[in-house]
């Protein structure tokens, strides 16, 4: 799918075991996607024959498994030899191989988890969704300024708009991390909307205008993100029962609601790109993964994102200084 | 509204503007609830002439203002004229009358706003939802005991399965502070299923069975509780919009989501009964809130509660002593 959709200078590595790749593709080139048997070439295989479960610790799991497809895959990029890493496998797994070899960008501390949040209006990017708990209020800048250039490279969004979740709008609402970090974000050279609070999310904004980013801890954002999945899902199945909608229906209505038509989540802050596709991901959501990880690419997401924390990080040493 | 549901026995203090009360009053027992009108003797005002503004610092208000109908009505259960309070008013106003007013139960650290969450299955009870932020492990513990006997003499469940908010099920999973919890709830003599997530706030379950209460620091709490009450209606306007439903078959349909089924949140761990109600609620709402004031006197929930955090705070005692 991807394939016929990308540019045809692309070309697509497939990490696993070679002989279960090797077989399932020629039973697909020769089936379904017969039409894209002439693009074979564009397709090589990268024998990864070990497999990380999900119920591993990421850890001891890449020590134990070598030749797992995450350390193999991300490896690649290491080597020069690939430029973006799509995987719909252990998110801890991931993180953990992606930030051992790919490494953090200079003076980041940690790096985060960014998801698009469907909205009434436009999606909106909400970071860190489960990389780091407890957060300090300098991880949550940096958290802040990754953000603002996945949606100035990734989403087109200029100058984009960035909000703080907290539990009130006035600054001194929130949690003792989150109070200290509204002062950074005020002060910081971002186009700052203040603190906003779990409703504007589902709004996609709040009465001073539209949101792109929102900053948050990674357990909040995982709590949210998890509960935002399963909550769509339940109010749909509601009013399927009662009102006897067709269930095609139901899923023409709420298309701007999918999580598969904006593809994985990129692990935001290393050097190299690495994107987390949920591990029930649907061909067209694995398909929009790896469109995120061209664009992230041609854009020069990782050289801004250097920059922009590069320059956060030189402003408050100044200030230490001082 | 209330009136007619309730027993005959119980009488319902009106707390604020005397006048501006009876002349409401005498227009409504004139016109839609004449029918009434032979009750009027169950209904009493009590002048509390200061009103607290929504956008006011609660202490401050409160200081400013003593004759506020916050104080006053909740004075009137130290006084022991009254048994239940509930208000629709500031919130952080509601939380510090009765605070200071009616005193927290006997070792309790702080209180808790513990709201029911609608779920494709049953209700459940989310605590704390927005009383506290950076709460310790020992304070969520707490929160637990409050929530179960909440659930068992409001809701009338028995043995209440306990859940603790997390970002994964296994008890490593978690920030510092619900780690920390995770090893005092499980050590401690309530039904607890364990670390939740996000997504099983909506089904109201984990794979283990049905859940009763979840406990999470006020900052998550609210986050959620704030996040569901805005992405109910964003959904059902998308459906609605493009399927053309009528919008009552849709609040048909949406029945059990439905916040004012539940009447408001009361806030747990006072002596005394103080129910939170929603700034937007509608007359069924207060009604609600009401019968759910009935029930917790009716039921001896303060007693119960009381008893039960002796019991833990002795448990934890004679083990630091040990």
């Amino acid at each position: 799918m991807a394939l016929a959709e990308l540019d045809r200078s692309h070309t697509i590595q497939l990490v696993g075991r070679h002989d279960l790749i090797e077989s399932t593709l020629v039973s697909m080139l020769a089936g379904k996607y017969a039409g894209l048997a002439q693009q074979r070439s564009r397709l090589s295989i990268v024998d990864a024959p070990e497999a990380i479960d999900m119920s591993e610790k990421p850890m001891a799991a890449l020590r134990a498994k070598p030749r797992n497809s995450m350390t193999i895959g991300l490896s690649l990029q290491v080597k020069g030899e690939s430029d973006a890493f799509v995987s719909a496998g252990s998110t801890g797994a991931q993180m953990a191989a992606s930030t051992l070899l790919l490494k953090l960008m200079p003076g980041l501390r940690r790096p985060a988890i960014a998801t698009l949040f469907p909205t009434a209006n436009r999606p909106v990017v909400v970071l860190d969704c489960g990389a780091n708990v407890d957060c300090s209020a300098r991880e949550l800048l940096q958290f802040a300024w990754l953000g603002g250039v996945y949606a100035e490279c990734i989403l087109g969004r200029d100058n984009p708009a960035i909000g703080l979740l907290s539990i009130g709008e006035e600054p001194e609402k929130g949690n003792a991390v989150v109070k200290e970090a509204n002062a950074l974000f005020a002060a910081a050279d971002f186009n700052f909307m203040g603190n906003v609070e779990g409703r504007d999310l589902p709004a996609g904004g709040t009465d001073q205008g539209a949101l792109d980013v929102v900053v948050c801890d990674g357990f909040v954002g995982n709590v949210v993100l998890k509960f935002y999945e399963a909550v769509t899902p339940m109010i749909v199945g509601l009013i399927q029962k009662s009102c006897g909608i067709e269930p095609a229906t139901l899923a023409r209505s709420l298309g701007q609601l999918d999580y598969s038509e904006h593809g994985g989540a990129p692990l935001l802050g290393v050097r190299g790109v690495s994107i987390i596709s949920h591990g029930k991901s649907s061909p067209r959501a694995i398909m929009n993964a790896i469109k995120v990880g061209v664009r992230a690419v041609d854009s020069g997401m990782n050289n801004l994102m250097t920059e922009r924390l590069a320059a956060s990080e030189q402003k408050h040493q100044t200030a230490e200084a001082s």
